[in-house]
């Protein structure tokens, strides 16, 4: 079986990168400590091996089929949602109380980690679960928590996330779907909508699926403001606690470039008006709630972007090792043997910016996790600052993977060369799939408003002073103590010195002009931040090599880890100055052009 | 029924950018004028219309089906053939004494990009014929011409380009498929051995299939100079005038990602020692007569990629126009209706990049055009230095559109949204079929070594000046005569002042260091070139726009032209600062670095 992700990588992140010992006292997880956390990590390894990764591409070729109106997926489905429930993966963060494991983000983001390596359709199943679940946590009532958790965490029943709806994608103001309540304690609603794109949303490897619905109350305001949220399950008990359907209707499946291990539905509610969900949390506060889930989702997308690059890399790199093609270009002798193509440069370029755009973004995930395990357990008055800056890097961490991760997969296609095209290799299958990316949870565009328009000048802009601190920390701490790698910091500093004045003068623009001028290149303005952001990352993660290094504990690991961070700083870094160029300038084609020039 | 290509736009490259005209009054092409030309695109649109773009997504979906032994294609392959061949395609290009239109190669290449951007995987078929034919043409005797040049432009035959072993691919030097005459002649020679991705290798759209094969006759050198060109049907007609199988077995055929209506096949020659193939042109120079088809063939795949981010690009446009998603950013009423999202910044900006590399390539691989029919027909002593910039050019007009070819159609992708990952749309499709562009005909990284490790070095870099001094007098003719564009031209200026420097330091040091050194950042200095030459093509593009405008004469279309060439030099240009940069650099970590280093 080809690697499909380094667990030297994984550890070497959690242990000396980011301070999960560190962690691992907080109160909140000291039942816990590096030994126990190592045993999890080699569960998640043990069932990633023997049950994931070997349906990883039949999935892809035996998709779900929707037969009498019901979609039926791979029957390995079924096994594995029992498996992800049994080794408490579903609920892994969750309190003991729910039966979960209590661990660190950090943790549980590794084991997703894995498991996305392995089979990264597969792995978004107990994902949906596990942010379902947690917004009940958070909002539901003693009822709603004690019928739905255990259910979902044990991988009995499946969570979903619903809110896209064929005219309210990107904007979610004009959700249709109603919610009317069925008695004066406003606690049931009847529920009445079309919805789209709903992942796991149908499918035959669970009991029940549980529905987290975002609709407008009959009288509540337009747009956002009126959207409350909703427990609708797939199945109900009635009086006489028998199951019946709920009126949950699946229309149709949608057939997908990728991704295919998992359906995509589109579903009806309430067709003969029988459909009854809860509502979850607030009236009218739907969409904050669904902030919770939606948040963790991002982060998630991002984690199986990497994920997915992850095992392209390995898959890439194993054919690289073994495929002879080729002489070197100083070979005087026609006759010498063909060298196994890792040995080209281009190849190992290709590899390279691979490893760096994978690893960059696993890093930078794994810093998120870690401020959200600050910002959840550390003491009170620091939590804030982890979790407006985890807040900052969300959109960083969800679109960077997304984005570069084609990149990177399309070089491991090229690898492989001509058979990367074809379907007896690996390499095709991880470029379509990772494509889904920076298309769920979001759109590049979107992250990038959110970015621009709102994280970076909440609070007076102090998420962003706060991350341009914890960069500006690393480059000090370099350039004081680790002379061999203050090159490096130096170049993060114009980078970081660049990204700051563009985010001054667009900060201004949006107090002098047009909103519209100011969120103009809001995507690029992402795309720039994600190459400093993952720079650091690479800044951060150089430290404890070249500190091995030079107390004599370095090894091939510590030394390739300085070679990618190097490759990163040599070849993607300077990336940033072409987006520097172009967000300088004072050019607003984008805005004076009128949709009559485009033909 | 979408568009798919915009014939103004080729008209414009045709007439306004490249001097059709000042071509058509050269002997070779003066039985055409400008009418008769238009009238043939009329008949290519029509076939395109009518015939190729409704069924270009079936084809995606009933792929080839290898059965029995034999591939069986989609029937409509069979007519479309027929009709291409009547149409004159095939031979196109070819003089009238072989039932050719001899028409220039700029239209030859219009019509390929309308039959490409309306059906990929069909346009492919008769451009392998073409090539075929041609190196028939230039090699072969009196009998082989009579023989086979008819059936091939007729359409009755398919053409084939078979080069690929299971053990050579990039490096075909290790091609092992043996050729034994079989009399003192050394006319007619026996051939064994296995091929591999062969386009169209076999079908039942045709009635025979005639592959131009590279093989090495037995005592031959080794390596490439060792390798002759045999023409070897499937078919054979015995001496009793029955028409027998040539013993050319197809093993299996290759699933691919996509460019699924075109099977891939691999062909096994001469399994019972009974298959037979004519020599084409002298022993042992096979691989230099292959390159004449090579070389078509390369400026083809370019052409192609260009017709299919085309189809994208007015897939996505036409979603853009209708979908309505959003408000705009100063839009102060929640209750203000949803706007297309063709006006978002960001959605225009996805449209312009589609565009400005679409455009911008289509124009440059017209250069090609036009440089070719000047190297064929023009007067003897210019011929030499428009053949020698085709050379220069052509593995940038080949690299350019296939690797960005794939950030334009999954632009595409994007602007659908969710839509683009569906099957339902076309532009996942347009995102699989484009991605095998920068594989076959030489991956991106050969074709980096072919630019800077043998067309820039070569007759003492004599193409690559008369590059620079093309592209010196468009900027020299905007700075004199169209002030509007001087801006632009100094962009320019700058950029190929970057590159001649870049060259300069590179070809010294070919001269000073290892080959390896030299050449360790070949595909990115090919990216470069791609970057300013593409540049250069939107300068030229934009002069006839800026002059009608001056003139009174403009329109919608010459003023969405300048925003593409403003968006191109704001957006696309600056890419090429974060190139130079880095091979400015003397860090040679590609070749430090170990394949131990790699994990």
């Amino acid at each position: 079986m080809a690697e499909f992700y380094s667990r030297r990588n994984l550890e070497f992140l959690l242990t000396e990168v980011f301070d999960i010992e560190g962690v691992l006292k907080l109160d909140k997880f000291k039942k816990h400590d590096l030994n126990s956390i190592r045993l999890m990590l080699d569960a998640a390894d043990q069932l990633a091996k023997t049950h994931l990764y070997p349906s990883y591409r039949e999935m892809d070729t035996q998709e779900p089929e929707f037969k009498n109106g019901r979609v039926h997926v791979h029957p390995k489905i079924k096994e594995l949602m029992k498996r992800f429930g049994e080794g408490g993966w579903i609920g892994a963060q969750a309190d003991e109380e729910f039966g979960g494991l209590n661990i660190p983000s950090m943790v549980a983001s590794s084991a997703n980690f894995i498991f996305g390596a392995a089979n990264f359709s597969a792995s978004v199943y107990p994902q949906l679960s596990t942010g379902a679940a947690r917004l009940i946590e958070t909002y539901g009532s003693d009822y709603l928590k004690h019928t739905f958790i255990p259910k979902l965490y044990s991988g009995a029943w499946q969570g979903t996330m619903v809110m896209t709806e064929p005219e309210s994608g990107s904007s979610l103001a004009g959700i249709k779907t109603s919610a009317t309540p069925i008695d004066e304690d406003r606690e049931l609603f009847r529920i009445k909508g079309q919805k789209i794109f709903i992942s796991a949303g149908d499918h035959d490897g669970v009991g029940n699926i549980i529905h987290l619905v975002l609709a407008r109350i009959e009288g509540a305001p337009a747009g956002t403001k009126g959207l409350s949220l909703f427990i609708v399950p797939q199945k109900m008990t009635n009086e006489e606690d028998q199951i019946v359907m709920n009126d949950v209707n699946t229309v149709g499946m949608f057939h997908k470039m990728g991704y295919k291990g998992a359906p995509i539905v589109h579903l009806s509610f309430g067709d003969k008006d029988k459909c009854y969900g809860y509502l979850l949390g607030e009236e009218n506060k739907g969409l904050s709630h669904m902030f919770q889930m939606m948040n963790e989702a991002r982060i998630g997308v991002g984690l199986s972007a990497a994920s997915i690059a992850s095992s392209a890399y390995y898959a890439s790199l194993e054919y690289a090792q073994e495929r002879v093609q080729g002489q070197l270009p100083d070979e005087k002798d026609p006759d010498s043997p063909q060298v196994p193509i890792i040995e080209h440069s281009d190849v190992k370029r290709m590899l390279l910016q691979q490893r760096a755009i994978m690893e960059g973004s696993l890093s930078l995930l794994m810093n998120c996790s870690y401020f959200s395990d600050r910002a959840t357990a550390d003491k009170i008055e620091v939590r804030e600052i982890f979790r407006l800056t985890l807040d900052l890097l969300t959109p960083v961490a969800k679109t960077y993977p997304s984005e570069f991760g084609i990149l990177s997969t399309s070089n491991a296609v090229q690898i492989f060369g001509g058979a990367g095209y074809c379907k007896d290799f690996p390499a095709e299958q991880y470029f379509r799939d990772i494509r889904i990316h920076t298309l769920h949870e979001g759109t590049s565009g979107i992250h990038g408003l959110d970015l621009l328009g709102r994280k970076i000048i909440m609070g007076g802009g102090i998420a962003f002073r706060a991350f341009t601190e914890e960069v500006s920390k690393t480059i000090k701490k370099v350039k004081l103590e680790i002379i061999e790698l203050s090159k490096y910091g130096e170049k993060l500093n114009d980078a970081l010195f660049r990204l700051q004045n563009v985010t001054m003068r667009l900060s201004t623009m949006a107090m002098k002009e047009k909103k519209e001028v100011f969120l103009m290149d809001a995507t690029l303005y992402l795309e720039l931040f994600g190459i400093v952001a993952i720079g650091w990352q690479w800044l951060l993660q150089a430290i404890p090599c070249q500190i091995a290094i030079n107390e004599n504990r370095g090894d091939e690991f510590y030394e390739s880890k300085i070679y990618t961070m190097r490759y990163y700083f040599e070849y993607e870094l300077p990336k940033a100055e072409a987006i520097v160029t172009r967000l300088n300038s004072s050019d607003t084609l984008l805005i004076e052009m009128d949709k009559k020039h485009f033909m």
